[in-house]
């Protein structure tokens, strides 16, 4: 057990995301949580411009993502051209949480 | 299985929280994620005045919390009394997020 096990949504939400290599590659703009179990699902990521992907909003497994200590933010388990085709959404519109989405999410990375 | 089970972060976090009776108590502020299993520990609630509590900030269980879609919001399953001598902090300063106030909380309302 690590000695602190908890993090603030101030924390995590805006935070920056970094690739294997430590490269800034984009942040968190919001969490997806189940409503029932209370547990996050995935985290919408923006890969604003770094991975030349716009401004869309791309929903990742909670599971891919990893806190660095060091980098201060997370790292993310996925390569730029998975992201490619990857499921997303308009910045400005609305997902449809779907259990179906929900689960294509998870298939797509492997989760 | 309900037809959608997720839940955006941003339709969580300043969302109204009722009471038992369904009277308007309070405001979530934020969330309390565990880093490693994604869960949802705590939410942290305000009740502004409505309780007479002022500002603190409460870090209630995430399952004192059911989502009411009839109200649009939160009811929390605590009473005025309970929150009395609950656990806070002040909205200006930070939580010690340690693994025994993590406990605290959960003994304090019994979950």
């Amino acid at each position: 057990m690590t000695p602190i096990d908890l993090v603030e949504s101030d924390d995590v939400i805006g935070t920056n995301v970094y690739d294997a290599n430590g490269e800034h590659v984009g942040s968190v703009e919001r969490l997806i949580i189940g409503k029932r179990d209370g547990r996050v699902a995935h985290a919408v990521l923006s890969f604003g411009g770094v991975w030349g992907f716009g401004a869309d909003y791309y929903p990742v497994p909670w599971s891919a993502l990893t806190y660095d200590e060091d980098l201060g933010g997370f790292r993310v388990n996925i390569t730029r051209e998975q992201v490619e085709n990857a499921p997303k959404y308009d910045a400005d519109s609305d997902y449809d949480w779907s259990p179906e989405n929900d689960r294509r999410i998870g298939d797509y990375y492997g989760r």
